[in-house]
């Protein structure tokens, strides 16, 4: 029997709930409601129903999620581990990026803050984006990080589809600036991982289906004047 | 026997440690070695070291201190909501404020992008900071939140302390704002319940001690310019 979740997300974007789907895909969890909008959530989306319980933001999701279906240790040194690293992935490679296009206020258009979002891409591109990069492959070049691709215990956690959706997501914003981080070999494992990721059957089949969601105005926004040459 | 927790973070300032510092001191437990930044930590502080455990990112290290030291449940419903809440103050109460002083470069000085944090101040104390003030007014006033002045259960938990840091530096930051704030009247519990923490017992004697720093370069600063009138 399948447990029934249901994800209230903004439909027609993969924004933050893709890393919710990713893990019910990963999962196999039927998930026949995602992208239902239509009950507005207590604060923000994404928020997961299940059942009485309405869980609210994105790594709390994962957690719960993940501990449940066997893609992370439900407690113990490994659930805070991996809760740090899904924590910094979703902090570094998620929020700042969102920044990059809406420095001085969210509420407002990308086309009023222009300016200071090129200010804020460059920063990011130059300094946040290969900091953050270069901390994941020091996490899998670790002796702590075990056999595999996987960034922890030798097999793939819900920490795995975040860095992947995050690489992904970021080869969209960025082509040019993630083409050269790619290119200069210091984060082999980290592209090694997205494409691990990239390869697990049923994200495979996720990923060629209509259920994946074009990238569109959410986190992830391809603005030519934002990325490098 | 007291577990002997070390907390990585920079000195002199209160910061994001101070959201553990307010957890150790109202659980009692011992912490000698606060605020020592001898040990580089893997990527940012804080960081906290209990035995061989080395955990990172502020709501991961509150999740695993309150589920240790009764001020949260351990497992179930009651641990997933109070991690949300956690997650959507210390986004909305605190690392939104650093983005309204730092809202170009996270690396370059305030002074260097001045003009900037205006519009990003403007847009947080006229829109955001009344969107999260009143978010947790309403699970305040809520049904499922208990009795008495705390956010979940009708006991005090670690989100009463996070809360509590949230509007003792947003007082600090904008007392303009904060001020015309509660003197609305719109938010009486959530001052309530920042009352109710200043007044237990340990923590009432910790915010008295030399123990507790002084507000500085960290995520609550006080620059006029930025508080409203």
């Amino acid at each position: 029997m399948s447990p029934s979740y249901e994800l209230i997300y903004w439909p027609g974007l993969p924004g933050r709930g893709e890393f919710v789907r990713l893990v019910l895909e990963e999962a196999g969890v039927d998930a026949d409601n995602l992208g239902d909008a239509s009950n507005p959530p207590p604060l923000a989306p994404p928020i997961l129903r299940h059942g009485d319980l309405l869980i609210s933001q994105t790594p709390n999701i994962l957690l719960y999620l993940a501990s449940r279906h066997n893609l992370a240790p439900a407690q113990g040194a490994g659930f805070f581990h991996l809760n740090g690293l899904a924590l910094t992935a979703l902090d570094g490679l998620s929020n700042e990026v969102h920044e990059t296009h809406h420095p001085v206020s969210v509420s407002d258009y990308y086309e009023n803050q222009k300016e200071e979002s090129k200010r804020r891409a460059a920063d990011y591109t130059k300094n946040r984006l290969p900091k953050f990069l270069g901390y994941f492959e020091k996490v899998l070049r670790g002796e702590k990080s075990g056999d595999g691709p996987w960034l922890y215990g030798g097999a793939l956690t819900y920490v795995d589809l975040v860095l992947f959706q995050n690489i992904d997501g970021l080869k969209y914003a960025f082509p040019n600036t993630v083409g050269k981080l790619e290119a200069s070999g210091e984060y082999d494992n980290v592209f090694k991982l997205y494409q691990a990721v990239k390869d697990r059957p049923r994200i495979k089949e996720y990923l060629a289906s209509e259920r994946r969601q074009k990238y569109s105005n959410g986190i992830y926004r391809h603005y030519p004047e934002l990325d490098g040459e």
